[in-house]
Order: C-alpha cells, then structure tokens, then sequence
C-alpha cells in the first residue's frame, strides 16, 4: 500500500462514540458505535473497529491490543499452555538482518486443549454450553435493539430471529449453520459470528508485498480496514516475514484472522509447489494455530481426477491455493495431501479451535467457466469434507466464486446448501460480467449484493485494483465501502429486523435537511462532506434546504415539504405547517453574483 | 463540470477504429467500433460515440455534426418545412449581454408533419414500412455478428432473436414493446432503440448548472459521456439560456436527447410552480419539438388525488417535476393539466415524432417508500395514458424508481409489464439502500443490473454525487462505465445473443497475459491501463505472465499453463506443451534489489 501514514489511525468516526453492553450470562462488554444525530435519538450500529475507534484506551502496537478474552477454558482445565512449536528460520523466509521483521515484543505462551479434547465453539454448543462468545457476538448482532421494527423481505428460508439470544447463536453453531472463528490464543478478538440468520459479514485482504513491509505498515492495513467495517481480515502475505508479521497483526487485531496455509508452506519450500509435503504443511498449521489465526482456507477439496475438468476452460484454475495444488498432485500423478490427511488436519484445527474456510480451489474465474461441471464437483467434495470436520467439531465454512453471470448466482447457493449441509458460505464476489477492469469492485457488488441475499454469510470484498495490481490504501477502503453497502442491501432483502433503521434515519436527515446527520449516518461520512463541499462549502449550506445538484428552484423535497404544508393548512392543522414554513426560512438565498 | 477542457475530446478509443455496415433497404452507413486483438480476429461493437471517435470526420461544434438522416419523408411530402415558433427573450430566460449564450450559427426550419399526419416510427411500423432507422439499429444491435453462438440466460418472458432483422424492429416498435427516439428535427441522430427484447440502453444526464456554463462545456459534457457509452443523453438544463445552449447540444448530439420541457417552463413563469400553466407548457413544447428534442418527460401520471398517498412517506415528493405538478394542483386543488391535456400533447409529440417518457413523479425517495400505494397508482395512470398515446400513434417508454431494496425490484418490472401493457421500462437504478451517499453509483448499480435483467430496456445513470451535489467530470464518466457494466451483466443474464463475445474475449487475454488486450477490451482500457502501471509501469511488464498483485510465484494462471503444460506431456501432447513452456520464458524476473 503506497501513501501509508507512518502510525496507525485511531479515532472515532464523525459523530461517534464507543459504548459498551454488558453480558447478563459472562462478565463480557461488548463495544458499539453510537451515531449522535441532531434531532433523534441516537443509533447504535454494529462496530467491527476494534479500541483504535475510542479514545479511552491507548493503543501501542509494540504492545498489542489489550487481551480481553475471558480465562474461564483455563480456568476449567480444558486448555493449558504449553512451550509451543520453535521458531525457525523458514518461518520467516530465511530473512536476515535488517530484512528480518523484528519479532513483537512481547511472547505468549501458546494454548492447546487438554487430553485431545475438542475446544470448539462447535463442541461447545453440541454439549450446550453458551460460552462467553456466543453472548457476545448475540449481543453485538441486535445493535442494541430490543425489539424488532415491523419486518418484510424475502429470505430464501433462512430464520432470522426478531433479536438474536445466546440460546438462538449456540442452536446455529451447534447445527453447523454459523461459525465464530476465535482461535483460543487470538485472545485480542472480539468475537463474530458469520452464518446466514446473521448479519451479512464482509472480509478484506491484505498482505506484504514481494517489497518488505513494516509491521506497522501491515498493522495500519487491518486497522484501516476495519475502521470502514471489514469484519475480518486475511492476511495473505507471501515471500518473507509471514511469521513475525503475522504476529504483530495478530496481537493487534480486534477481528478474526484468517490465512491460506499453503501461501506460507510454500516459501518454506522455495516456491516448488512439487516439493510441498504433508509434513511441511502441517508444520505450518501448528506454527500459525499457536500463533492464534481464527481461520485457515484449506484446498482439500480439489482432487486429482478433477484436474482435467479445467482442460477446456477459459480461464484455467484461478485460485492461488488451487493452482498450487493441482501442479502438486499432477507433478506426482497423487491424490492431494489436503485431501487425504483432512482428518489429521482436523485434529489440530479442534485444539485451537481454528475454524475452516474449505477453499474453492476449481472456483471459475471467467463468466465462461462459472457453474461449470469442475465447480460443482469440487464443492460436492466440500460437502464431504464439511462432515468430517463436523464429526471432530470442527467449524466450518465454505468459499465460493469468483466470475457468475446473474442467471447463475442462485444456483450456486442452491448448491451449497444443498451438498454442504447449511455451512455457511464465504464468496469472492461474484464478478457478473468481466469487461470492466477497474471497477470490479462493482462488477462483484452486484454479485455479492445478490448472493448476500440469497444467504451467503461472509462476502469477500474486491477492490477496483483485481487483476490489475495491489490495491492501496484508497483501494482498499473503496472496496471495503462497497462490500459494506453490498452486505447491507443483502441484510435489507433479506428482511434483517433492524437493518433499514439506519437507511430510515438517514433519509429522514435527508428528507428534512440536516446535511450533517446525512453525512454521519453513512458509511463513509468523509467522503460525503467532502462531494458536498465541492460545490458548497460554506458552513451556512449545512443547514440549506437544497443542494447544488438540482439547485434551491428545483429541489424536490424543498417543494416537498411547500406541498406538506399547503396540504395542512389547507385541512387545518396551520401548526405543522407553520414548522415547515420555518423550515423554509432558512433557505440560503443565490444572489445574482453567486449564479 | 469543473476541469473541463477548453476543447471537445475526440479521436478513438485504445486499438479502435471506426468502420461503417451498409444497409440493404436504405442507403444507410452505420457506425460500429472495432477493437483490434492482438493474436485473434478484432471484435466489433456497439458504438454510441458519434463521428466524434472518428479521425476521418472533422467535428466543429459551430457548424454542427453532418445531418445524415435521409430525406425520405420530406421527399414523399410526409413532412414539410415550415417558419416555426419565434424564439423568444422568454425563452432563454431573459439572458442578455455577456450572460446571453450566442445562438447556434446554423438555423435550420424546422420540419413538421402535414396534413395532421403521424410521422412516428410508430405509426410506420403499424403501416408495415421499415424505416431506415428501423434497419439502422437492426444492423447495430447485431454488432457485425452474423450468427448468434450458443446462448443461455434467464429472460424472464423477453423474446430476443438470434439475429435482430429490420422487420423485428418494426414488428416490436408496432406492439409498442420498443421505441426509435428519433424526432423528424434531429437529422444528425444515429438512430437507436430502446426495447426489452434489445441490448440494455443507458442514458446520462447532463444540464447547466446556476453557474453559467458556456456551450462548449454543454457541448463536451455530451460528447464525453457518449464516449464512454451513454446511449441517450438528457439535458436537465435549468436557469437561463436553455434554449440556446439545447440547440449547440441537439446540432452536435448523435444520439437522442431528452428533456423535461416542465423545468423550461418553470423558468418562463419565474420558478413560481403555481403560476404554470397549459398554454405555456404547449408552447415549449413546440419549442423544443421544432429543435429536435427526441423524448420529453412527462409527468402526466402525477394526479391529484395521489398527493395525499405522500403525507406519510419518509421522503415525500422526490421527482423535481412530480413535486411542481404536485405543487400546482394543491394550489388550484385541481387536476393536473398534463393529465387533462395529455391528448394534445399526443398531437404535438405525433407531428415531430417526439417520443414519450411518462416519468414517475411520485417515484419512492427512500427504502421506507418503495412501492407504496403512491407508486403503484400512479403506474397504474401511466399505462391509462400510454394507450392513450398509442392511439395518436406516439411512442412510448415509462419511467421507473428510484430507492428500492433488492427483494422489491421484480414486482416494478411486473407491474410495470402488466399495467403498461409491455412498454418499455426506463428506470432510474433502483438505489438498494439509503446508506452509502457517495457510493450511490454502486448502490443503484446492483439495483439496475437486476431490474435491467427483469425486462428493464434503458437505466438512468446515477453518479458518486448523487444526493450531494453537481457531478463533475470524473463522476460522469464513473456513472457511465458503472452503469454500462450494468447494463452489460443484464444482457449476459437475459442471454443476450453475443454479449458474451467481450468477457470470452477479455478472459482469453486475461489468461494469456495479453496486458494490452485486456485493456483495450475493457469498458474504460485508460484506467485499467494507469492501475496496472501504478506498481508495473516498465514496458516488458505489459507482456509478464503475472501482476503485481500476487506476484511471480503465486500467480494462479500461470500455474495453469505450467499444469495444462504438464498434463499434455503427461498425455504425450509435448507440441502444446512446448508452446507454454515458451509462454514461461516471458516472466520477468524479480531480481533481489526489486523486492
């Protein structure tokens, strides 16, 4: 990312503050964002931006963020630390010297379950225990409602409780329908849950380039993307450093974390994918399980016979993991590794409570290939893979595509539920046309927006750079933005209760003028002042009862509210139209020089 | 628009040239762009430019674009010239002096209809005569296929034909399903049309600001916004000098343009909505029809005992000329006078062939007001009216909403098919939700590539500065290319016979690191081209086999030509496999100071 600050951007939004809820179950306090507006009373949303967003706590991430999890797996013996896997070399890419990322500062000692218990939400939910997560993350889904609005929407059989309670958050992980990807030694996370009777979440990417990257550069990245609302967070860096740098965002970020494995597995082999092995795979897992990444994206389902399905496409095999693997398996003429260790694989991500994201390998990255018999047959294999991972608790979720004309995308959540048993659905996009490099963050939003609301769980956001280069710091906050609005318009389709409070809100700021509740109410209120401002800057056009785009002659809600009053003086009630007529006092006149 | 050229901007897109199909009925040159591909045969498309993209036509917005429109109805005496309507001080808003804009150089008499005759494309096409603009946008929404490839697609009862032969021009135009806006007045018109069973159309809007403008900036906004694919354009012009600044933009407009003729007369009655009345609205819009306006927006649906249906809405009356004929007939408490003269205006569009756009003045403003009772009733209006229309032979196409959640889109397009009787839909996005102001492109883009793929037949283009102020230069283009990939994802999902050529195309040089095709195949090749050399600027880069954004080694596709490679070794196909072994040699190599 070019253009970085040099620290790490703290403070809250405009308008906002940090406010806490408190558990009734677990001495537990979740953190939400209250928007002031200027006539109403205010609106408590969902905050995904961790302590960087309130000004009470300090943040120094030489320290990391303050470690709030709760001790009570300790305290019952269920996880114990341990000495942990050694840090090698590889680790970090045989970097040396000034190109070593100095090691984070402080060292934990790593848990793993006791006896070969299972630590998983998962196992806890089935054994009905409500951990301290689940009321967390049920807490911080009503966004302090305590009732729900009047409802409509079309939610494609998904059961979208009117407020989300412990018990309700514990029957959907125990069902396999939600995840919360919390690693036991992520002890920084504030929990999420990602299962489509939940809001729809959104995932940003990020990850050191072939050019070494401070860690603070690395840091500011997830801060940044969580401060316009990404959900989680991928760290998908390559080439040196993947160890300590994983360890400065890890110990710093308030969002879960996930990785490909195979990225770091195969810098440990010198980019071979033909010398990658199961052993040094599943190194890698221990390395980054202790560690406390929430979620690994694992490739097992792309088997060997599959391969040739790709033959004929356009576009080939497009997802990194899966072209990896399927050079592996072609190179030894062998069925994959993933695949046929999944059940070792299983083993640890259960004493870390590492959650799968069962990566879609055969993913189509063309309008051309999308749906084809290679994608289906991957993720019928997933299906598979999903119940093993079940029956050694482990959570799942699902990736998805990637490049899907319209009149594909419901077929592809179809099928996922389907084959994959309601684990929830993780989808890059999808793209619905490919002649728009450059804005394919909008290509993909359509997509997202749609297969949001046919039920998929977690978007993976695209910025406008995909295909073309990495993003920056611009690109990713537009393509966080996007994914936002697009999770959004999923959640309002879907009839989420409590979702068009906020698009309520702001249209009534809209409605009656007050540019700056219009402003803070939305999703990136910067930008909005700053178009605004454009053409009228002054402080006195915050108030004005127009705006330039149609000017004060034109302004349909300005009549709007003439018609109101005339209609109510005409029945009588001269009171409400004298308020609107003060209203209109305020217009700013356009002298003749101003035109 | 701030930051305009002094100058028009023309030449061709990257790698494109212009090349004209001949017509078989009528002598007619239609214009296509042909893009060249490096290594494949060059790909014909549409092409809403104008001459302005054409090196071998010399532009100059004083004399206006060659007036290439045959004279087949003045020759059989269809239509005749005449002295026309005295343009008035009125007119131009009372401008004088240096705020006067110089009248176009150019007067033309204006033609009109004799005898009382329908001169509509319409009424031709019910008479069984094909026009040469019926085989002008036959020959164009083919784009030099000459046979349709294999096809899927969801239509929703669409009925597109392989091929578009003239005589299904006429046969849709006859059953109302499509229109030409074409009036007899605009002779530098490259026909088009708009029509469910056709490519997906999308119109921009331009308009003086209170700023004067001058008309070359007039002039350039709509040359600007036709290069990036605006396939109509509408002048939304307000304050002085409208009807001097509307001809420069109809003498130098290949495509059609569109007005709302209200805003015209609002200015001629100082702004003051009450003091409006028939007699001044006729004779705008003789006005304007004598200039060659090629639709008017009409808000004759707007009735008045709708108005009260808006009292409880969040967002009231948000159509500029829905909220001044709202206005109006609560003043008079009488009915609109758009709605009593409607037949009149029939006679008037019927006798320059100016098309209709029944606009939806009481179109929803916000979520909360999407397809409420006020919607509905007035669509239900304005398919009483359209029969009307049809009866006078006029065309016609209705408009469409607005703010919109995603699970209440199809019931517009329904409704609008059942109630209007098939005639086109022109719909302005919808917005999916209320709270991303900044972002409103992207949140009507989701809106409009679903509603487009329903049935919708033209999108209305809304910009990043939608509800904050005036669009400038780049948030035009933005608009254009995001709702010209909309526009394209509902032609791909309706199965539109060739659309998929482009994305075949793009992902084919995609996947062949052909870095300048895939440029040149985009929707906008200068952008796409700048992200790219954001991080790999170097020439050799442009023929890489990977991007900056995953790098060398992590570069999926070219994994897949490595595994395609190997397999076809593996098959003893070691010809093929040869080739992407060479393929490999192009990498660039990262050397160590790079990294």
């Amino acid at each position: 990312m070019k253009d970085l600050p040099p620290t790490i951007t703290t403070g809250p939004l405009p308008a906002s503050r940090k406010i806490h809820l408190e558990g009734a179950l677990h001495p537990i306090r979740v953190p939400m964002r209250e928007v002031a507006i200027s006539n109403e009373a205010p609106l408590t949303l969902y905050d995904s931006s961790g302590p960087y967003t309130d000004p009470a706590v300090a943040t120094e991430i030489g320290r990391g963020l303050p470690r709030l999890r709760g001790d009570w797996l300790i305290a019952q013996g269920a996880v114990a630390e341990h000495e942990g896997r050694t840090v090698t070399a590889a680790d970090n890419g045989f970097a040396t010297g000034a190109r070593l990322t100095p090691a984070f500062p402080v060292t934990h000692r790593p848990l793993r379950a006791t006896g070969g218990r299972a630590v998983t939400q998962l196992a806890f939910a089935r054994a009905g225990i409500i951990t301290p997560e689940m009321e967390f993350v049920a807490i911080r889904e009503n966004e302090g409602r305590i009732a729900a609005p009047a409802r409509d929407g079309e939610a494609f059989g998904a059961g979208i409780p009117d407020l989300v309670t412990p018990e309700f958050v514990r029957a959907e992980i125990a069902a396999g329908r939600a995840i919360i990807p919390a690693n036991i030694n992520h002890r920084e996370l504030e929990p999420m849950i990602i299962g489509r009777n939940f809001k729809v979440k959104i995932n940003a990417n990020i990850g050191n380039s072939a050019v070494t990257s401070s860690m603070e550069e690395e840091v500011e990245k997830m801060v940044w993307a969580i401060r316009w609302g990404a959900d989680t967070v991928m760290d998908l860096s390559t080439g040196r450093n993947i160890h300590n740098i994983r360890d400065w965002i890890l110990r710093n970020a308030p969002v879960p974390i996930g990785t490909v494995p195979l990225y770091q597995a195969l810098e440990k082999v010198g980019g071979v994918a033909e010398d990658l092995s199961w052993e040094i795979f599943r190194d890698t897992l221990i390395e980054q399980a202790e560690q406390g990444v929430d979620y690994f994206t694992i490739h097992a389902g792309l088997r060997l016979h599959m391969i040739p399905m790709t033959a004929r496409r356009v576009t080939g095999i497009v997802s990194r993991g899966g072209s990896i693997m399927a050079k592996w398996c072609l190179h030894h003429h062998r069925e994959s590794f993933l695949y046929e260790h999944f059940e070792e694989i299983c083993e640890i991500a259960r004493a870390y409570d590492v959650s799968f994201s069962l990566g879609d390998g055969l993913r189509p990255g063309s309008i051309a290939d999308a749906n084809d018999e290679a994608q289906f047959a991957e993720l019928r294999t997933l299906g598979e893979l999903t119940q093993i991972a079940w029956a050694k608790d482990c959570q799942v979720m699902i990736e998805g595509p990637g490049h899907v004309p319209m009149h594909k995308i419901k077929a592809n959540m179809d099928e996922q539920l389907k084959h994959c048993h309601e684990a929830p659905f993780y989808t890059l996009g999808p793209l619905t046309t490919d002649i728009a490099p450059g804005y394919d963050h909008i290509t993909s939003a359509i997509g997202a927006a749609m297969i949001g609301w046919f039920g998929t769980a977690m978007l993976c956001y695209v910025t406008p750079k995909e295909h073309l280069g990495l993003p920056d710091r611009d690109d990713v906050k537009t393509g966080v933005i996007t994914y936002k609005l697009a999770a959004h318009a999923a959640d309002l389709a879907k009839g989420h209760p409590g979702a068009q409070r906020r698009d309520d809100a702001l249209s009534r700021a809209r409605f009656e003028f007050r540019w700056q509740d219009q402003f803070n109410l939305g999703l990136d209120p910067d930008t909005a002042r700053e178009m605004h401002d454009e053409t009228l800057p002054a402080e006195a056009h915050k108030v004005a009862h127009f705006c330039s785009m149609c000017g004060p002659k034109f302004c349909s809600m300005r009549i709007s509210h003439d018609i109101r009053a005339e209609a109510e003086k005409q029945a009588g009630m001269a009171g409400m139209a004298e308020k609107f007529r003060a209203g209109g006092a305020l217009y700013v006149p356009v002298t003749e020089e101003a035109e």
